[in-house]
C-alpha cells in the first residue's frame, strides 16, 4: 500500500525525495514536509540559459532564484545535495517546441547533457509562516492542487522569454489580511507580498471558478482572495519561447528542497 | 577649461553623461550625481554570459544586478534609458584573454553585436544615505581613488568566473558604526551591510596603506575600518576566466544611472 500525506508527515525533505524516485508518491506536493522549501522546476538547454536566467532576475516576485544548476547536472547543490532532479518530483511535464509532449513521472529518458535546471520559489512554505503569525490553515481538499490563473499583469521580457503573470490564490479571512501582507514581506523567496488583493476582475482574471491550471477551491463568507506571483508563470514562458526541449513540474508537483523556510526568511 | 567636480553639483545623470561623452571629465566618480545610482560595468561575448549572470546571482553582495542589455545593445534601458555604454564612463579597462590590453576614453572599437553589458551596484550612494542618517561626510581629497582590497572571503563560483571577495573601506566613527549597518541593510542594490568591521586582518588584508586597487586614504583617531563588498569582485572573476574579450569601467570609474538611491531603498 502506498504512504499517504499523512505517513509523510514525519519524513524529512530527503525521506520524501526517496519516497517520491521510487513511485510511492504522485500526487501534489501542498501539504509534504510543511514549511520546507518548495521549488518549481524549469529545465533548459544552454543556449537558452541566459535569456531565461535573465527573465527571472528581471521579474523576481513571479521567479524567486533557489538554485541553478551546472550544465549537464541534475544534482542542485545548494537547495537539496545529493538529489537528482530527474527522478525527484512526483509529476513532470516535457514540451517540444512549445508543443506538450506529456506528463511523466521521471525525465531521464529526456536527460541530456547541455540542460540547465532552475529551481525557483513557490509559496507552499509560506503557509507554514502564515500559520505562525495566527493565520488559520487552509484547508485544502487533499484531491485538490490549488489553483493558479493567468492574470493580465505583465512581466519585463528577456529575450524570447515573455508572457503574463500566473497568480495563485488563497481565500483570506479579512482579520487576517495584514498579518498575510506582513508575513509575505519577510519571504521573498516565496514570491513575497501579494501582488493583488481583493475582486478578480481588476487583474484580468474573469472566473475564480474556473482556474487556468489546478482546481477552483471554496471562498468562504468572510473571507477575500489573495493573490500572489506564480512561479508557473516562467514556466509558461519559457513555453511561450518555444525552445527545442523544456522539462517542468506538473503544477503543484514541486520539488522539495531541505532549506526550512527561516532560513530564507529576509529581515 | 574642463568643468571641476564643483561645476557638476547641478547637474543630472544624464547631463553628466553628455559631459563626460564628449570628453570634459576622465577623474573618479565618487563625488558625481550624489545619491544617483553608480554601477560597477563588465562586458562579456554572450558566450560567457549565463555563467557570469550565474555568478552574479550566486553572490549578491559583491554583485548586485542593477541592469544587463540585451546581446549587442549598449543601451541600458533600465537604469539610464537612452545612454551608451560605449562612451558614458569616463575610464575602461580592456582585457583579452584575460591580459590587460590598456585603459581607454570609450570602447567603439571594441564594441561587437554579440556583447553583453552587466551593470553591478557600487557603494557610492550610501554615502548619501549615510549623510541624511546623521553619519558625517566621508572626505576624501578630490585626486584619490577610494581603496580596494582583496580579501580571504571566498566567492562561490559559477563555470569558469570565480575568486575572492574585493572589499571597499570606509573609515568611519565609531559612533556611528550602528547607523552605518542599519542604512547599509536598507541598501542592497549599494552591496548592503558591511562585510566586516574591525582589524584588516581578519579579512586577509596585511597592510590598509597598501591597497590592491585605489588610493590609500587616512585613518583618524576614533575612526574603525569598515569593509563592505565591493564590485570590483565580478571583475576580477570575469578577468580570472580568461575570457576572449573582457571590457570593465576603471576602478572608481563608474557609470552613472538614472536612480535616485531612495528609489532602489529595501523597507
Amino acid at each position: 500500500m502506498n504512504p499517504t500525506s499523512k505517513d509523510f508527515e514525519s519524513m524529512n525533505p530527503a525521506q520524501i525525495r526517496a519516497e517520491i524516485r521510487h513511485g510511492n508518491w504522485r500526487g501534489p506536493t501542498l501539504k509534504l514536509a510543511p514549511g520546507y522549501s518548495q521549488a518549481n522546476l524549469v529545465v533548459l538547454p544552454k543556449a537558452n540559459a541566459f535569456d531565461f536566467l535573465l527573465f527571472c532576475e528581471r521579474n523576481p516576485k513571479p521567479c524567486p532564484i533557489l538554485d541553478v544548476t551546472e550544465s549537464g547536472s541534475p544534482e542542485p547543490k545548494f537547495m537539496a545535495p545529493g538529489a537528482d532532479l530527474r527522478t525527484d518530483l512526483p509529476a513532470y511535464h516535457v514540451f517540444k517546441k512549445g508543443e506538450f509532449v506529456g506528463e511523466f513521472n521521471d525525465v531521464k529518458a529526456f536527460w541530456r547533457e547541455d540542460l540547465v535546471a532552475f529551481l525557483l520559489g513557490c509559496r507552499f512554505p509560506l503557509e507554514t509562516a502564515l500559520q505562525a503569525a495566527g493565520v488559520p490553515e487552509w484547508k485544502v481538499p487533499n484531491h485538490l492542487t490549488p489553483p493558479n490563473y493567468i492574470s493580465d499583469i505583465p512581466t519585463i521580457p528577456a529575450g524570447p522569454f515573455k508572457g503574463p503573470t500566473v497568480v495563485s490564490m488563497r481565500p483570506t479571512p479579512y482579520q487576517h489580511l495584514v498579518t498575510t501582507v506582513q508575513v509575505s514581506h519577510k519571504h521573498p523567496k516565496s514570491h513575497g507580498t501579494p501582488i493583488h488583493m481583493g475582486p478578480a476582475q481588476a487583474i484580468g482574471i474573469p472566473d475564480l471558478q474556473k482556474p487556468d491550471f489546478g482546481d477552483a477551491v471554496p471562498i468562504a463568507e468572510g473571507e477575500i482572495p489573495v493573490f500572489w506571483a506564480c512561479g508557473v508563470t516562467p514556466s509558461l514562458a519559457a513555453r511561450n519561447a518555444r525552445p527545442e526541449l523544456l522539462i517542468t513540474h506538473a503544477p503543484g508537483h514541486m520539488f522539495i528542497g531541505d532549506w526550512y523556510y527561516t532560513e530564507l526568511e529576509q529581515s
